[in-house]
C-alpha cells in the first residue's frame, strides 16, 4: 500500500516533468499543493471519471489556473480520459493540456482559469446554483442535488478584488457547501507577499461570515482531513481552509521561493528533488501500485450508479419535477418554445407606444418567466434601473434558496463571474444587469464566458448618452463595439420591443456562447414590422424599410434606428432612393451566408452611412473608406438626454444632411 | 453663531434643493454625510478656495460619488469659484455642477467619481504620492509636503472588488495620513444591504492593518471631531471611520429608504424636510451669517501663505531639491528633455540585435528614470515579466517611502486607480505594469484616466499570441482594438527598439493624457531607421519603407511589422512596387494634419493589407471595403509562439499571399 506522501508525489513528479518538457509551465504550485489534493481527492471527491458530466458530482475549481498540472495530474492518476501522452504533451498544440485549464477542451475541468480569482468566483456560482436546484427539487426523502464545492485558491486570487466580491457574497448567503483551500505559500511572483499582501486572511474570511480553519499544516494529511471534516460540518457558512504549503515543496534548491512558481526546475533540481522525495522512478513513469491507489473508476461508478437509483425513485415519486429537472440540466429548452417564442415575437410587433427598450425587456422576461424556470436573474444593485425584476421573481437568500433573483450587490464583476459558475454548473440560466458603462468593471469574465461559450445573459442597460444627466462617467461611447471584439460575443441592442423580444429569445435559444442585451434608459418609438422582419431580426441584420431604388442605405441600432427613419423619410420625400438596414446583432449578421448580407447590403451599394451613439470606429468596418457615420467620438455630458444629443450631433437633421454628402 | 446643525443643513438644503429643480440626482448621501462633512471641513481640511492647486491641501475625495451635491455644495459654502447659479444649474449641459464630480470641470473637485470604489483607490494613490514626495524632499527642519487625504465612501465602494485590492495595499503601505469615512447608511439602491452585503467592514479593515474607529454617530458633530483627532493621529495605519448614519437625514418619509438615494424628494417633501430640519430659507438662498461661517477663504489663504514662506526658506537653503520638487510639481520635464529624448532615439535606431519590446523598454527606462526623478514604476506581480524593474528602482514599503517602484500585488485595477490618485495628485508620473489581456480587470480606471486626461501610462507586456503557452486566457486578440476605442487613450505598439523609444517619451512628454505601451514577450528584429523615422514615427504612422511605386500599402504594427517587411520584399523581388507603413499609434496618426495622412496613406491607394495579430475589424477602417486584414478573429491557443503564428495565419507567407490576391 503506497503511503500518502507516496501518492501526492505522483503529481508532483508529474508536474515537474510535464514543466521541465514543456520547457515552460508552473511547477510550484502543484507540488505545493499535492497533499492537498492528494487528500481531498482521494478521501473526499465525488466524481466519476468516466462521466466528468455526472450532474451530482462534486465542483474542483483551481483558480489558482497556473497550477493546470496539478489538474491534469489528478484527471490522469484517477482515470479521466487524460492519456500519459497529453501530460507528455504539456503546453503543446492541439493537446488537452493547455497552459491554463480550459473547459470544454480538457474531460473533469470545471472552468477555464488561469485570470486570478475568476475561479474562486466561478465556484461561488457553482456552489449557489447547487444549493438553488436542490431547494428546487429536493424533496423529503428524496434529495438528487447534493454536491460540495471544493476550490484551490492562492495568494493572488486573494489579492483580487473579484475574491472580496464573490467571498463577501458567497458569506452574506451562507453557502455552507462551498470549501475554498488558501494556498498560503507566503509567494508571490514578485517575491514575499508580505511587502504587497499584509491582510489577516482568516480575519478578512471572519468579517464575511465564513467558517475559518486557521494554521492547517498542508502537508500534513491528517490536518488536511480533519479541516475537511470541519468544512463539510458547516450549516450556514462557507469554508476557508488556510494551509501553510511550500512553494515547489521537494525541490531542494527552489522551494520556498519565486523562482519556482512559473519557470521549469531544471534537470538538476528535478534529480534532486526525486531524492529528496524518494521518488526514484523516471518521468512519466507512475507505479502500478500508486496507479492502482489512485484509481478512482470504480469507486465513481458505483457514486453515480447510486444516485442514479436515487433519481429514478425520485422521478417515480415526483414525475414533473424529474423531467423538469432533467430538461435543464441538459440545458434544453422546453417543448413548446418555439412557439413561446413566435407568440412573443408577433405580440411584440404590434406595440405602438414610445417605451424604452429596458422596458421591453422586463415585458418579455415577464412572458418569458413562467415558462422557463431555469431562468436566475440579477442585478448589481440596479434592479429598477435595469428592469431586472420580472414578475414572479423571487430573491435568493441565506437558507432561503427557493429563489430565482440573486441581490449581487455593487459587484459587477463579481456578479458576471459568479454567473459564468451558474452556467457551467447547469441546470440553470443566469442573467445579470448593470449599465452597460460598468461592463468594464467585468469585462474579463464576460470574456471568460465567451471563451468557454456558456450561455450567460448581461442586461447592459443605459446604453449610451441617453442615459442624460448622470454624465460621462456613466454614459458608455466604446463600450458596444468595444464588447463586439470579443470573439463569439453577441452584443443585441434592440430598437424596439419587437427586436428587444428577437434579442431575448435569441440569447436564451444560443447554447454555445453569452450575449449582451444593450437596452436604452429612454423611451423609443415602435418601428412597422412585417412579416419578413421576424426572420430578418433574427438573422441580425434586415431591411427594415426602404424607398425606390436604394442610393444609399443607412445602418443603424437601437436608439438610433428612429433617427436613421426619419433622415430616411426626408430623403424619400426629396426624392432619393434609400434603405434603412436595423442591424441589432452585427455578429450575428457577420455569421450569415453571404447571400443573406449580399441581400441586406449589397457590394454594389457603397452610398453607406451608419448611425450609432457610440464610437465612429467600428461602423467604418461596414461602410468602407467611401461610407460615413454619425457617431460619438468623445465622452459625453451631464445634461437631460436631449440636450446631449442635440450637443454631441445625434439627430435625424445630421443624419439627414450627412446623407445628403454622401448622396452628392 | 450658527450651530453645527445648522451649517450642516445648508448642504441639505442646498442638496435637496439642486436635485428637485434639475428633477435628477442624488440627495440620500449628502444629506446623510453632511454632519460629517461640517465637522471636517471646517475644523480640519486644511485648504485654499482661491487656490484649488495649492499643493500642500489637504486631498478630499467623495467617492460615493453621485453624492456630487454634497462636494458642490462644500466648495460653494466655503468660497471656491463655483457660484450659486452654478448649482442651480445641476445637472445640465456646460455646467460646472455635472451629475458626477468632474475633475478639470469644477474647482476643487480632486478626481472624477461616479464608477464606484474608485475615488478611494485613487485617494490611496494620492496617500501614497505625499508619502513619497514627502519622503524625497521633506528635510530637517524644513517640512514642506505634509497633508491628508480625506475620503467619503459608501456601501457601494465597499462592496466593489476594488476597495479590496486598494485598501489591503494601502494597510500593507501604512498610509497613515490616508482618512477613510464609511457613510454605514444599512441601504444601497436594491434596498436594505444586509441581504447581500453582511460584511463586518470594521473587521474587515483590521484584516487590512488599518486603524478602524467604530461605531460613530455620523450626526453627531462630537463624536466625528474625537474620530477625526483619533485618525490624525495614527503614526503607522491608514483610518477608516465607520459612521452611522441615515441616508436622507431630514426627509421625514423618507430618510432611511433607498427611495431618497437617487431621485428628487418632491416638493411635499422637501416642504416637510425643511420645517423638521428648522430651515425656513427658500430654495438656494443662504442666511449671512451661515455663509460666512462656512467662508474658508481667509483661512485658506493664511494657511498657503504660511507654507509658501516654509518654502521659501526651504529653497533658500536647499535650491536643489526644492527646483526639482517645483518643476514636478508643474508636471514639466527636465529643461534638456529633448535633447535626453533625441540621443535615445537615436541610439535606438542604431539596435542590431532581435530584442523583445518590453526588454527594449527597460532599457529605455535605464536610460530616462536617472533624468526623471517623478517617474514612479511597478507591477502588478509581474515585475521581471514586464521589465518593469529598471536600474536604480527602489521598492517603496511601509514606512520606507523613499522609493520609486510599487509592488502593487495581483492587483491591476487597484494599480491603474491608484496610478491615477498619484498622476492627480501631482509632482509624479505614475507608470505600472501587467499583461495586455489583464487591461481588462483595470479598464474602467484607463478609462477614467483618459476622462480625466492624466499622465499614466500603462506598460501592458505580452501583447498577443506570442505569449505563447500560456493559451488563450493570457492572449490578447481584442485588446489592443479595444483600448484604442477608448475616447484620448493612446496605444503605443512599437515594433522595435526604435520605435519603442520613441513610444515612451511620447507617452512621458503628453500632458494630457494616458498611454498603453503594449510590448512583446517575444524577441523582434530592430527595423532600418532613416532620419525621415524620428519624425513620423512620433506622427504615429510613417513610411517605413517602400519599393517603386505603390500599387500596395502594407500597414502593420509591432510584432507584425516584420512579416510586412518580409512579404513586402518578397513582393518587391516579384515586380510589385510596395509600401509599408508601421503604425505604432493609430491614434496619434488620426490627429495628424490630412496632408501628413495623404502623405502616408494616399486615398487612391486602395490596395491596402492590414497585419496585426489582433481582431480584424479594427483595421477595417484603414482598408475599406477593398482592403484585406491579416488577424486574429478568434482565441488562440496553448503551445510555442512560433506553433500559434503559423496555426492562426499570421505568417510572412500569408501575408504575401493575401497581397498577391489584392493586387490580382
Amino acid at each position: 500500500m503506497p503511503t500518502r506522501f507516496e501518492l501526492a508525489n505522483a503529481i508532483r513528479a508529474l508536474a515537474m516533468d510535464a514543466v521541465q518538457k514543456a520547457n515552460s509551465g508552473h511547477p510550484g504550485m502543484p507540488m505545493g499543493m499535492a497533499d492537498i489534493a492528494e487528500v481531498l481527492w482521494n478521501d473526499f471527491l465525488a466524481h466519476n471519471p468516466a462521466n466528468p458530466q455526472w450532474p451530482n458530482r462534486d465542483r474542483f475549481v483551481v483558480s489558482n489556473g497556473h497550477g493546470s498540472m496539478l489538474l491534469y495530474a489528478l484527471l490522469h492518476l484517477t482515470g479521466y480520459a487524460l492519456p500519459i501522452e497529453e501530460l507528455q504533451n504539456f503546453r503543446q498544440l492541439h493537446s488537452k493540456t493547455p497552459g491554463h485549464p480550459e473547459h470544454g477542451l480538457t474531460p473533469g475541468v470545471e472552468t477555464t482559469t488561469g485570470p486570478l480569482g475568476q475561479g474562486l468566483a466561478n465556484a461561488v456560482g457553482m456552489a449557489l446554483a447547487e444549493r438553488v436546484l436542490a431547494a428546487r427539487y429536493n424533496r423529503d426523502g428524496h434529495v438528487v442535488v447534493d454536491h460540495y464545492t471544493y476550490v484551490f485558491a492562492g495568494d493572488g486570487c486573494l489579492m483580487e478584488g473579484i475574491s472580496h466580491e464573490a467571498c463577501s457574497l458567497a458569506g452574506t448567503l451562507g453557502l455552507n457547501k462551498l470549501v475554498v483551500f488558501y494556498d498560503d505559500n507566503d509567494i508571490s511572483i514578485d517575491g514575499e507577499v508580505a511587502n504587497w499582501f499584509g491582510d489577516d486572511t482568516a480575519a478578512r474570511f471572519e468579517a464575511y461570515g465564513w467558517q475559518v480553519v486557521r494554521n492547517v499544516d498542508g502537508h500534513n494529511p491528517g490536518e488536511i482531513r480533519t479541516a475537511i471534516e470541519t468544512a463539510r460540518k458547516s450549516v450556514d457558512k462557507p469554508t476557508l481552509i488556510c494551509c501553510k504549503t511550500v512553494i515547489g515543496f521537494g525541490a531542494p534548491n527552489l522551494e520556498g521561493k519565486e523562482k519556482c512558481h512559473g519557470a521549469p526546475l531544471g534537470e538538476a533540481e528535478i534529480e534532486l528533488a526525486r531524492e529528496r522525495l524518494g521518488w526514484p522512478h523516471p518521468p512519466f513513469a507512475i507505479p502500478a501500485e500508486i496507479r492502482q491507489a489512485w484509481d478512482a473508476r470504480a469507486k465513481g461508478a458505483e457514486r453515480e450508479r447510486a444516485w442514479r437509483a436515487r433519481l429514478s425513485a425520485y422521478a417515480a415519486a415526483h414525475p414533473e419535477a424529474a423531467a423538469e429537472l432533467e430538461r435543464c440540466l441538459a440545458g434544453a429548452l422546453p417543448a413548446d418554445w418555439s412557439d413561446t417564442v413566435e407568440r412573443l415575437i408577433a405580440e411584440s410587433a404590434k406595440a405602438e407606444q414610445p417605451v424604452a427598450t429596458r422596458k421591453a425587456s422586463k415585458a418579455v422576461l415577464d412572458a418569458l418567466a413562467p415558462k422557463l424556470p431555469e431562468l436566475v436573474g440579477g442585478s448589481a444593485d440596479l434592479t429598477e434601473s435595469n428592469c431586472t425584476d420580472f414578475s414572479g421573481h423571487k430573491a435568493i437568500r441565506s437558507g432561503a434558496y427557493d429563489g430565482n433573483y440573486v441581490h449581487y450587490g455593487v459587484r459587477e464583476f463579481g456578479m458576471a463571474a459568479v454567473m459564468n459558475g451558474i452556467a457551467l454548473h447547469g441546470g440553470l440560466i443566469p442573467f445579470g444587469g448593470t449599465f452597460l458603462v460598468f461592463s468594464d468593471y467585468a469585462r474579463n469574465a464576460l470574456r471568460m464566458a465567451a471563451l468557454m461559450k456558456q450561455r450567460a445573459i448581461y442586461v447592459l442597460t443605459h446604453d449610451s448618452i441617453g442615459l442624460g444627466e448622470d454624465g460621462p462617467t456613466h454614459q458608455p461611447v466604446e463600450h458596444l463595439a468595444s464588447l463586439r471584439l470579443i470573439p463569439g460575443m453577441h452584443v443585441w441592442r434592440p430598437a424596439d420591443p419587437f427586436e428587444t423580444a428577437v434579442a431575448w429569445t435569441s440569447a436564451i435559444a444560443r447554447k454555445d456562447g453569452p450575449s449582451v442585451l444593450a437596452l436604452s434608459r429612454q423611451n423609443l418609438p415602435p418601428q412597422a414590422h412585417g412579416d419578413a422582419h421576424r426572420h430578418g431580426a433574427r438573422r441580425g441584420g434586415y431591411v427594415l424599410w426602404e424607398s425606390g431604388t436604394p442610393a444609399l442605405v443607412l445602418i443603424a441600432t437601437g436608439s438610433e434606428v428612429q433617427l436613421a427613419m426619419l433622415a430616411a423619410k426626408r430623403l424619400a420625400q426629396a426624392g432619393y432612393g434609400v434603405r434603412v438596414v436595423s442591424m441589432p446583432c452585427a455578429e450575428v449578421f457577420a455569421a450569415q451566408d453571404a447571400a443573406y448580407r449580399e441581400s441586406v447590403l449589397p457590394s454594389a451599394l457603397r452610398k453607406r452611412l451608419a448611425v450609432e451613439a457610440g464610437v465612429s470606429l467600428y461602423w467604418r468596418a461596414f461602410v468602407g473608406l467611401e461610407g460615413d457615420v454619425v457617431g460619438v467620438d468623445r465622452f459625453g455630458e451631464s445634461a437631460p438626454a436631449a440636450s446631449v444629443f442635440a450637443h454631441l450631433g445625434l439627430t435625424a437633421d445630421v443624419v439627414y444632411e450627412r446623407a445628403l454628402k454622401l448622396l452628392a
